[in-house]
């Protein structure tokens, strides 16, 4: 069994993309994914692709657009964490000993498929009388501020960060700072949630190179070790969903903790599945990355701020720099990787050395969730 | 690196289901995949689902029904071989030591999606123009035809074949033989395939449980090693599509056989992707089974029928079981492990030691497939 690395990333801008197909926006990601790692195209061994509403085949288009041919490729489908499974399966390959140098890439093209919200799995009961995603998210934002005792004010504050980090990020959708009285005095979409605090819908791609322990010798200096990734899916409604607590991410996480053999307190910058404001709360403390019902009071003091004691979304996270579904989930990753290089700009979060990606997908009947994956990066 | 076995097969009739759901044809392949194995289903470690038309989810859909939640679960989409690539991500998993004991299904409710052939990738320039996949069969049995000088009568005998076959297989859609005549004179699809020479959209499900040496070891009555399982997609289309013989089956066949440390002489009984009469030529000459330009007479003969010296599809393959796309990779794998423990019935091949599946899907531009598989089992 082989270590994984990841030598090579690559991401398109995420945004509004009217005239370009998602096979160009995949193929632009993969281009940079492979010229950044240094490793001929070529040599690539094996391919997975992210993507939920790609079509058939999406991977193997993208990768024809290139030229990689004749090579193995797979698509995965996990809903909202479609990317974070892509590259899971990547890991596995290289552990597995098939093959060394495995590109793992995400794709969607939504707003060519969407003109409003997405709606959970249709023959989900809750689906059917009309709750979509942000209705969910809306009714574990009220249970949160019961429990814990916060107001609305303090919950926007999770999206005037991460339109900030955004503002610094060059590829992000949202590309000016937010104030609290903007975000609270915006769209109302479910109550307490506005518009400022949903994820909005994007395309983009994004890509990986991840080898084994044989190839990333070679590349000492820009290698990061992906110490592990895992997935898990949804329990029973009643232990999650419109509950506060994500026991599903605390799972997840406390597996991907024994795997890289680091807890939460060894974590130095983190990208979460931020798909509404409250998502960013329940995620967070879920991880153990803050202690349950201190997240909001921790952003008020700056701690998950760059520059703060654990930077939380640096790349703007879902909120800022928008959701393309399957690419999502590698493009944390990429962001994670560019932080432990020291290349991410402005928003360069002071000694990165352990990253985290958390990424969730779907809701499926009587199910809270179709997929939470935990990737761990260590420098 | 662990060995991967298979402990447990479970497959639904194939046919038109108009009353029974994508996710209820699911869940009882996987109750009597489970079943069989006798493995507690709370034991498994991860599933991966291989569906087309599934939907966002499916595979969490499926095992939600059966109360299989809380576990990693992958859906995975490679056109017409998607449920054969599920199967190989779990060998993967297993090989890789992430997994013990992993669940491959797949799940296809085709005939709610489709009323009419199916048609490659929609950006294709050729599917632009109106060529769907029999017109691309069709093209390739007229070159087969001219190259080594056979006749359709000739090609018919495929079909005569795995219906023959079919109607031996309680769970196969077509239930009774044909003859040549009916299959020459049954409606032109395209020149010169005729319906009986094209496989029927049909729904169904089937999975399997493959398991690690250490639980393997448990199972020794019962267990077929999976030797090996390989996956490539196509290269340019001048290599191989309208050309009459399969470089594609013959590269990834070679991998296949080379990592399972056999020859294809060695095969005892082959389930091959004969999505159409001459699709079944080209894949058992393209896996040397038999040589170049010798498969029909071979069939004339009685070679490749149940009881001859190499039976191809004693299932009744796609063109007599039917082909749900998700199912059908997995379903091969079904008939192949009931052959090897010799509980086949009254399709058994005598002394059934090794066996290889081939599957096929997609067609993308440029490329001339998306996916090609070889799983070879032995007992």
């Amino acid at each position: 069994m082989s270590e994984a690395y990841i030598t090579g990333v690559g991401m398109t801008p995420f945004g509004k993309h009217p005239n370009t197909t998602s096979t160009e926006l995949g193929a632009m990601a993969v281009i940079e994914a492979m010229r950044d790692s240094g490793i001929d195209p070529r040599q690539v061994d094996a391919a997975y692709c992210g993507s939920v509403y790609g079509g058939i085949s999406v991977g193997q288009r993208v990768l024809a657009q290139v030229g990689m041919t004749g090579l193995p490729i797979t698509n995965v489908e996990n809903a909202c964490s479609s990317g974070a499974v892509a590259l899971r399966e990547a890991f596995l390959a290289v552990r597995a000993g098939e093959h060394d140098i495995v590109l793992a890439l995400g794709v969607e093209h939504l707003t060519s498929k969407f003109d409003g919200a997405i709606t959970p799995d249709e023959t989900d009961p809750e689906t059917v009388v009309g709750l979509t995603m942000s209705g969910i998210y809306a009714m574990r934002a009220q249970r949160y501020m019961h429990d814990y005792g916060v107001d609305h004010a303090q919950l926007a504050l999770v999206s005037v960060k991460n339109k900030q980090n955004a503002a610094k990020n060059p590829l992000a959708y949202f590309k000016k700072p937010v104030t609290v009285e903007q975000v609270l005095s915006s769209r109302a979409i479910a109550d307490p949630l506005t518009l400022l605090e949903c994820s909005p819908a994007t395309d983009g791609a994004a890509a990986v190179v991840v080898v084994s322990a044989r190839v990333a010798a070679q590349f000492r200096d820009r290698r990061v070790t992906l110490a592990a990734s895992t997935l898990r899916s949804g329990e029973l409604e009643t232990t999650d969903s419109q509950m506060s607590f994500e026991t599903l991410t605390e799972l997840t996480a406390s597996q991907a903790y024994e795997r890289a053999g680091i807890g939460p307190e060894d974590v130095s910058v983190a990208e979460v599945h931020d798909c509404f404001s409250i998502a960013e709360v329940l995620r967070v403390e879920g991880a153990g990355l803050f202690p349950r019902g201190e997240y909001l009071h921790a952003v008020a003091r700056g701690d998950a701020h760059i520059g703060g004691r654990l930077p939380i979304n640096p790349s703007g996270g879902l909120l800022g720099k928008g959701h393309p579904l399957g690419a999502t989930g590698i493009a944390q990753v990429v962001e994670l990787v560019r932080q432990l290089r020291g290349a991410a700009g402005k928003r360069q979060v002071d000694g990165a050395r352990v990253g985290l990606a958390h990424c969730r997908g779907g809701k499926t009947v009587g199910v809270d969730a179709a997929a939470c994956t935990v990737q761990i990066l260590v420098k």
